[in-house]
C-alpha cells in the first residue's frame, strides 16, 4: 500500500458541526435516511461524552501506531481522528501521551478500530474515545500507512473531513457535503419528537399515534384473548 | 410465522415479585436449582439497577421493531417486556420514546436481546434495560411478530407471565407457577448465607465450614509443600 | 489431570509489589519490554481500582469453583488469585461470599479467565475483580484442580508468586525474578515520559521530539497537499 | 437442578420423519412458518448427510457428559440425540465410542450444542454429527443432567419425541404433534418450487413470476440508469 | 435509506477478469498493494472454485433479501453478485431458487455477508458462493435496498463494476479502473515467485534469497545455541 | 521484547514422536491426563491429515511473519513449526513459497495461531497446517520476535523440542520429557478401548461396562416412565 498524507482537506461549518454533536448520534442517523453508523463493537471507553467533528483519517497496520504521530499534525481545533486497521487488531494504540499531544493542538476525541490504553488518564484528561478495545498492549513505528485518504472504520467509509457523531449510542458519519442538510432534518425530527414524547407520556399510544393499526392487521396480526 | 398478539396473561403475586426482587438474580437462581439464567451477552446498559416484573413476551425479526408497539399496549403497571428475536440482531430497537411509552403504562424495565439506543436518555429516565448490545441502528415496522407467546431469549424459554429479576448479574426467570417457592427458597438461602458470612469474615475458611477437606482428599487432591 | 495443591510459594518484596501498583499495567509492561499482557477480554468488573500482588493461581474446570476454597487457605495478605480454566467457560465462579473469605485473609483481588456474580456487592466490598464475563450462574465442587502450579491464564503463563498488576487497562504479569528490575525500569520510563508528556503539551510534536521525520519519508511516506 | 431420566416419550410416525428428511432443512422450515431452526453456529461435522430423527433431549454441564451414556439406554432405533447445556461449552463431550455404542442402538446421530472429538473415526463410521465445535478435550462424569426433558438447544426449544431434520444447511426442529402437517405443506410448497425452478432456469425473473415489480415501486424503489 | 437501482454499469475487460482469476486473490492482492481483502469471515461454502467478475453491488437489510431478485435481472453473463447488509446477519438470503435464476443469467457467483442456504444445491449446481454463514433461516420481502450503488462489503469498499476474485483464500476486489494494471503487476509477481519457488524447492533458504541476514541483525536478532 | 533466535533444541525420539501420531490427539490428550490441547480456534485447513513432530517454537508479531524465515533454517526433518502471536491476529502469515521451503527441510506441518494462505496450494503440497483462519491478507517483515523460546500458542504454553499432535480433532502438546510415557500410556488406553470398542457395538451399554448406575443414583439421578 502506497503510504501517503494529504495536508489540506475541506471541513464543514463549525456551526453545523456543532449543531449535530447536540442531536446526537440516533438522530441524525435517522435524519439523514438511516446510514453512515458505524459497528456497534464501537463503544466509548467512559459514560456521558458527546461530540462531534471533522474527520482526520488515517488508516495504520496491527500493531503499528506510527501515523497517528503524522496525523497529529495535520489536525486543526475541532478536528476528530478516525483510525482504521488493515485487519482486525485489539492492541492499545493510542494512550496518555498521544492525548495530550492531540489536546495541545485541539483535538476533540478518537475514534479507533481497535485498543487504546491509559484509559483512567484519557478520562482524568476529558479526552473521549470510542473503540474497539480496551488494551495495554504496546505497538511498534514500523509501517506507515496513510493520513486523510478515504477509509472503512468498523464498515463504514469515513472520508476525510466528513462530521462524526460520537455519543454514547455509538459513532454515526455525516458526509461533508450533506452536513447542513443533515442538521436541518434532524431538527425538524426532534421537532416531532417532542410533540410524540408528551403525548406518549401522557399515555397515549403508538399505535394510534403512528396510525399503525389498521397496517398490522393487513400485514396479519391477529388478537387473541 | 403467524402473527399473534395474546391479551390476557396471568401473573404472579405483587408481593412475591416484589420479595424475587429483593433476593436479586444470583439468590434466586441458585435457590430453584440453577436454571432460568439468560446467557451472559445480556447485560444492563447501566450499572445499579433491581428490577422484577411480569413478562410480557414479544418476539420480533431483524431490523423490525413493530411488535414492541403492540406490546405496550398489553402491559399492566409491574411487567418487564422480554423481547425474542428470530435471528441474532443488534440493532437498536428501543430508545427513549419507546421508553417513555412504557413508563406511562407502569413497565418497570427491558430485556431485548438485541440491542437499545438513547441510552444517556433511558438512563435519565431510570428506564433500565438489560441488552445484547448498544447501537442506534434504526429498525423499520414492517413484519409483524407475536405478543405473550412462550419465546426464547437469549437461551432461555420465557413465558408470558413469568417472573424476570434483573440486576447487575444479569436476568433469571422464575415460572410463574413457582415463583412463591422460590421465594421461600431464596429466602433461607439468604439467611443461611448470611451466617457464613460472619463466619467467613471472621477468618473460618469454607473448606471447613462446608465440610469440604475429606471429600478433597478422596477426589485425589494432593497437598505438597 | 492430577490434582495437587503447593503451600508454600517464593513472593516478591511488598515495596516492589507496592511500586508496580503505583506504575500501572501500561508502564510496566512497556519496561519489561512489551510482554506478560492478559488478552483483553479480561476486564474489570467496575472501573477505577488499581492493585498489585503476589500471583496464587487456580486452575479449576468449567462450572466448578471447587478449587477456589483450596487456594483462600493458602493465600496470605497481598496476595491475588490468578484462576485459569480447562476449557473456556463464563459461569459465575465468584461471588459474595468467597469475596469477603478471600479479603479477611487479606487478598487484594482476583483475576479469572470466566465469570463472576454479586457484582454489586463486590464493588461495596470494594474487592475488584478483573474476568472474562459477569454471569449469575452457579458451579458445582465436583472434580478437583490445582493451586500453586504454573497456568496459562487468559493467553499469558503465570506462575505462583508473579507479580501481577491489575488495573482499567487490564492485567500484566511481572515474573518475581525480574520484579525488582521492571520496576526500576519503569520508574525510569515514568520519568522520561513526564519529561515528553510536558512538551506534548505545550504543542511540540511526536513527530520531531522522537526525530520520526526523516525515518518516515525513508519508510515510503509522501506528503501531499 | 433435579435430575431426571424419562424412559417412555412418544415419537412420530416413522414415515412422517422419513418424509421430512425427504425434504430437507430448508424446505420444511419455510414449509412450517419459518421457525424451529438451530442458531447457525451448529454445523455439520462432515458434508453430504441428511437424516430425521425422534429426538432424545439431554442436558447436560460443561465438561460433563455424564448423561450421554444414560441417553443411549433410552434410545430406540430411528432417534437422534439432542445434547444441550447448561452453559456454553466446546469440551469433545462424544466420540468413537460412544458412538459405536449409539449405532449399537439405532441412533441415526447426534446434534450438540458443544464440542465431539474423533471425528475421522465418526466419518468413517457414517454416525453424523451437527455440533458447535470439534474438540478433543475430554470430560468428567460427575454432575448428572437429564434426559427426556424440554431442552432449548442453540435457541430452539426442543421436546422429547420432536422430529429434528439435519442437513448442510443446518438442524430444524418439527413439533411432534404437527409433523405429519409439516410434510403436507413442506411436499406442495416442493411441487411448487420444482415449477418456479424450471421457469427461473429458462431466465424467466423471479420479479416477473412473483410478481413483485408493483409491490417495489410501491415500496419505493426507483430505477435509474 | 433512498431505494435506487442503477441498470447500466461500466464493466472491466472481459479478459482482464479471466486474466485476474487465473492469479487468483493471494498474488491480486499483494500486486495491487496489499489492499481489498474482504475480512475473514467471508468463506466460500465449497472449496475449490476460483471465478473473477464484474460486482453488481446490493445493499439489503438483516432478514430481508427482496433486492436480491432485483439484482438478477440487472446482471450481464460474467457478473458476480456482491451482497452487502446494513446490519450483522445471519440469515438464508439466497439458495437453490436464486441460484437458478442467477446462472440463467450467467452469474458466475455470489459474494454476500451474511447467510446462504440450500448448500448441498449449490454446490451440485456448481454454483459457487462465499458468505458469512450457512443458514436456512427464512427472509421477508419488505424492506427495499439498493443495487448497483458503491457497498462496505464486510469490510471493503466495492463499486459496482469492480472486479471481485474470489477463491479458497478468500475475497478481493480490484478497482476496475486499475484492473488491467493490477494484472500485469500479478502476472510479473508471478513470474518472480516460480523463480523463487524453484530456488527454495532446492533447498535455498528464504534469508538468504531475499538477503534478510543483516537487516535482522540490525533490527535486534540474536542467536544463541 | 528481546528477539532471540536459539539454534539447538532437544527432540524426543523419532519412533516415539511416530508412535504417539498413530494414536490420536483425543488417546493422547487423555493419556497424559487432559491437558495440553491448544483451543478449538485451532483447525486444520484440509480433513484427513494425521502428523506429529518436535516443535520449533516462533513467536511473531501481528501481521509481520519475518521470524517464520528465521525459523526454516532452524529446523530438522520431522520438526513442526508452532507459531504464537503477541496479540491475536488473522493476517495470512504463511503460503506457498514458505511451504516449499518448509518441505524441503523436511518440516511436517505448521501450527499457527492466525491466518494462512494459497489454501489450494498447500493441499496440493500435501503440507497440512492448523490454524487460526484462512485469509489472503499480506504481511511486512519489519519487526523481529523468536525462535525456539517457550511460547503460548492458543492458550498453551509449547517449548522447543516439545511434541505436537494434529489431526482432525486439534493440536496437542507433549512435553519432550514425557512423551516416552505418554505413548507407553496411550498405547495401554488403546488396548483397552479396542475391547471396549467391541462390546458397545455388541449392544453392551457404557452403563453397565463402566458400572455407571449405582453412582448415577448416588449423585441424584431419578427415572420416570
Amino acid at each position: 500500500m502506497k503510504s501517503v498524507a494529504v495536508r489540506r482537506i475541506e471541513r464543514a461549518e463549525p456551526a453545523v458541526i456543532d449543531g449535530l454533536a447536540t442531536l446526537g448520534v440516533a438522530t441524525v442517523h435517522e435524519a439523514q435516511g438511516r446510514f453512515g453508523l458505524l459497528k456497534p463493537h464501537i463503544r466509548p471507553i467512559y459514560a456521558g461524552a458527546r461530540i462531534a467533528g471533522s474527520a482526520v483519517t488515517v488508516l495504520t497496520h496491527p500493531g503499528d501506531n506510527w501515523m497517528l504521530h503524522v496525523a497529529v499534525e495535520l489536525c486543526q481545533p475541532g478536528d476528530v481522528l478516525v483510525v482504521a486497521l488493515s485487519a482486525d487488531n485489539t492492541d492499545g494504540m493510542f494512550g496518555d501521551l498521544l492525548a495530550v499531544s492531540a489536546q495541545a493542538h485541539g483535538v476533540r476525541g478518537l475514534v479507533i478500530d481497535a485498543g487504546v490504553r491509559d484509559v483512567a488518564d484519557l478520562k482524568r484528561l476529558n479526552f473521549p474515545v470510542w473503540s474497539r478495545a480496551i488494551h495495554a498492549q504496546g505497538t511498534v513505528k514500523a509501517t506507515p500507512g496513510t493520513v486523510n485518504l478515504p477509509v472503512v472504520c468498523a464498515g463504514e467509509i469515513v472520508n476525510p473531513g466528513d462530521v462524526v457523531i460520537c455519543d454514547d449510542d455509538g459513532v454515526c458519519v455525516v458526509p461533508r457535503a450533506s452536513a447542513a442538510q443533515a442538521l436541518e432534518l434532524g431538527r425538524k425530527r426532534e421537532a416531532r419528537e417532542t410533540d410524540v414524547r408528551a403525548r406518549l407520556a401522557a399515555g397515549e399510544l403508538g399505535l394510534d399515534i403512528y396510525g399503525m393499526r389498521e397496517r398490522l392487521v393487513a400485514a396479519g396480526l391477529e388478537y387473541l384473548d
